[in-house]
């Protein structure tokens, strides 16, 4: 029996045919969307958005079901009955307005030239007044779920975007009988069923143990979103793993696969991966590491940790409490490093070498000792997530001498993102919900052995990588598997299909001292410049702004 | 009437033949020494040296007269009875140990094979053990000299040295009938009498009100050098501007000048600099810029300045107190960053546009207001000289996001250093030394008018530029004319024969609440991370050192 798992990235969708007795990856196929980011002007206008707006079209979503499961299926050969379950991740929060049966708006010709009509992506960034507004509000107000977010709602997430729908474009909100996750409308669009993720309604919808927040708190952000939730949302919740309904005649037609085949409940890319690669129990700290790092975590008891992005109850794993905290810059800053301070005579090396400049950079670096370079950075670059969930905060490299050369800083960035990764695993530990080892998956620590070795020695545990290099979509294809009873549970689905590379990279323990050492002073400087010890970052960017004329 | 003075430079020597009545520089000829710096191993052997060393081969000075005083003859066709006299400016402390008669140990047969018998350039920083002996034993004595000189004797001066060759080379140390600066070598060669300078005496020699540290300090030292002033020294010393003697019928036929034309007192190429840019009152420093930064100060009375290098009574202008202090690291650190933190686009856009990188990058830096770039840097990239006096600080960057790009730092890198003047400036002026405006020399402000303006507004002080390029050989001159009695005196000289160019950079009030802002931040890091606050710095130059394998 055979499952089907549908990664939704940012750029694009990716279906994963995977068979179930063993995780193996049969085929796999990618479709672009048409229309990718929209974050220049609409799909047919000319008229600029503005800044920091970034949207999508979710036909594009469809045409990835259309292109992608038809092309596994082709590859593989593998008869559409043998394929007992679809399931799709998405990124989050990336949410739409809908009308009652799930035409998007800006599906409709009256509402097409209405930017707020479409999908707006994860990264859309233009709603911070309005999340400004809604935190500021719930602390006013003394909303006790605020501390289950670090103590702020982030711009990207769904009541800052549904707001700024509301402010911006009143006309496109009283038009929106539905504004739901995008992923939750593709699962709609498979089965038939509008069933809300439970997932992304705790991480990204305000949903804790009462439900969502109370009518007088939306009344309080605007009058006319007091009744958003049961005017335009539901109050039901469907449980990762669960089955949302059966594929339709429609979706069955699409894709190829029989009509019926079990639909699961939407995920989110970076949850998905949790299971992906064998984590189902507390201890366990998953790093989706990219340009940032996302940190999931499951305890068996609720804690508020300082900093952490959320933590909701049957987030990741059913039966658990699932943590989520994160690094807004990592390889962001790597990239940062190597496209805009290194000199001309490392970019002719690494060519004479054939490498990339990333990887003789690290080459580099990797002949050092710990300590050699005598640097240390705050690795602020793009603000603290966790623990400190400051956007104004900054970067910050010490020791730098006429001797210092690329490999040292670029060692000294490595090292600055795991003493972060460090700062947020004893703020769990500090909170009762141990951290024993590492699993990285994505791209960044694939290619980069000395990366690898520097989270092990500097958080003093195991490191591990994912096994597979489409982690969420084997993830999903495992919640397919789940919903359609093949396992009777994800914990289950992940013994048996879950995958971690072999090799586990253990601290080296000449190396941990030296690295408590420089720890230690790391954790000086980010109590320092992170919690007002010295605002001159945020003194910094205030002036920034100020003379460049900005807000 | 004309002058010559004579620049030893550190791989060069330049003549400059100068119009007494008013400065007019009529020809200048320049030869570098044959042998250079000697830091890798002895001429004619080809056993290496220890690291730190930097010695030179005294001949290579005369050869310098030899060549440049008859070439400035001949271009300029001024007959030799026109000279009226003739002066020297030099690196210091550069040493060296002579026979009785002025022969150079290194010329000899006997000694020539010994490193030690050579001339110590100012940059032989191999005598660090001694300084730290000469510093300690100071204190544990509580020697008063101790204060005029930031309170610590650096590797770089006369007994730092002298102690070195008494306890690596006691054979040197014995044959050696005289110790003396190489300055003073030169003018003994030049006149036949050996004539100690008050300027380099005063500032590398620790010569004060009360001559030399006393017998008992040079005795706890070492025994052997308990005599070291009365066998090896002498306890008179010239004046600036005084004529030391005539030049001997030797020196005469070497230059193609008349026997008996005056020869000044030996200077320092940094405190000859300060009359010939007019500067002869109290309130200007003078700053000479270049890898590094000197500031040369005059003030009518003794104050302890918290990190100055040295305050010398008629130390620069004789009547006064001059005083001097540092920045370790200004161009330097501009060239560290052009060299080894700037990526390629920025080297093809320069070549584009027919610039070098620096004068690129600030052209670019020069389109932003002050605050712009959101960034503070610490300028201790090679420790801090004034007012820290600590070589184991280092550079801090603050305020690094995703979109800082190369013009940015470099700007912030000016900033950083004017920054560190004004640190300095404050400094002089608690202590009622006043500076009420900075005169510049050297190559760097020359090329960038950026770092004029940024000077001026950082420090609320008006700038102006050296008007000559070679304004050491040009002090020279000057202090020829008064040892021939041109001049009464150096004030009389510099008033006719000083030069100033016409351009005077003033403030720009409304960048100047902006410096005042950013300094306010410059000066909290500073006294955080250079006062003990945070010793971060200390720590990772030790674990540094420590992982290098290094002392």
């Amino acid at each position: 029996m055979y499952t089907i798992g549908i990664d939704f990235g940012t750029e694009s969708g990716r279906a994963l045919l995977v068979d179930t007795r063993d995780g193996r990856e049969v085929a796999t196929a990618v479709h672009n969307y048409g229309d990718s980011v929209i974050d220049q002007r609409l799909p047919g206008s000319n008229k600029p958005l503005p800044p920091d707006w970034a949207l999508q079209n979710p036909f594009d979503y469809i045409e990835v079901i259309k292109q992608t499961v038809p092309a596994v299926l082709r590859q593989s050969g593998v008869k559409p009955e043998d394929v007992v379950g679809i399931a799709i991740d998405f990124t989050a929060c990336t949410m739409m307005p809908t009308k009652a049966d799930g035409t998007p708006l800006c599906g409709l010709d009256e509402w097409r030239a209405n930017p707020h009509a479409w999908v707006k992506l994860w990264k859309h960034h233009a709603a911070q007044p309005q999340a400004d507004q809604i935190n500021e509000t719930a602390r006013a107000m003394g909303q006790g779920w605020l501390d289950r977010y670090g103590g702020k709602i982030s711009s990207e997430w769904f009541f800052s975007k549904a707001l700024q729908i509301l402010q911006e474009a009143p006309d496109v909100y009283r038009a929106a009988d539905r504004l739901l996750e995008a992923s939750d409308w593709v699962i709609w669009r498979l089965c038939g069923t509008e069933v809300r993720s439970a997932c992304t309604a705790g991480y990204k919808a305000m949903v804790q143990d009462d439900g969502y927040p109370p009518r007088e708190y939306f009344a309080a952000l605007h009058p006319d979103f007091a009744d958003v939730i049961d005017s335009k949302m539901t109050r039901t919740f469907g449980q990762l793993g669960a089955k949302a309904g059966g594929l339709t005649a429609e979706a069955a037609a699409w894709t190829g696969l029989r009509a019926g085949t079990a639909v699961a409940v939407a995920n989110v890319d970076a949850h998905v991966t949790y299971p992906a690669v064998k984590a189902t129990k507390p201890g366990t700290m998953v790093m989706i590491m990219g340009t940032s790092t996302c940190h999931m975590l499951i305890g068996d008891r609720l804690q508020t940790v300082e900093g952490m992005c959320g933590v909701v109850r049957d987030g990741i794993i059913p039966g658990y409490y699932g943590y989520e905290a994160g690094q807004s810059g990592v390889g962001d800053i790597f990239a940062w490093f190597v496209n805009h301070a290194v000199p001309p005579e490392y970019h002719a090396a690494a060519k004479a070498a054939g490498l990339d400049l990333h990887a003789y950079l690290e080459r580099e670096a990797a002949a050092q000792k710990p300590g050699e370079h005598g640097l240390i950075a705050l690795d602020w670059w793009n603000g603290n997530r966790s623990t400190l969930v400051d956007a104004n905060l900054s970067g910050l490299l010490v020791g730098a001498t006429l001797s210092t050369r690329a490999p040292d800083i670029y060692r000294a960035l490595i090292e600055a993102t795991a003493f972060g990764t460090r700062v947020i695993i004893e703020a769990f530990e500090q909170r009762g919900i141990p951290v024993t080892e590492l699993v990285a998956a994505g791209g960044l620590p694939e290619k980069n052995a000395l990366l690898k070795q520097i989270y092990a020695d500097v958080t003093g545990r195991s490191f591990r990588l994912a096994g597979s290099p489409q982690s969420p979509a084997l993830g999903s294809a495992m919640h397919a598997a789940v919903a359609a009873g093949v396992y009777p549970n994800i914990e289950a689905a992940a013994d048996k299909m879950g995958k971690l590379k072999d090799e586990v990279v253990q601290p080296i323990a000449t190396n941990q001292p030296i690295y408590d050492q420089l720890y230690a002073d790391y954790r000086t400087l980010y109590d320092t410049f992170g919690r007002g010890g010295n605002d001159v970052m945020k003194r910094l960017k205030a002036l920034r702004r100020a003379q460049r004329g900005e807000g």
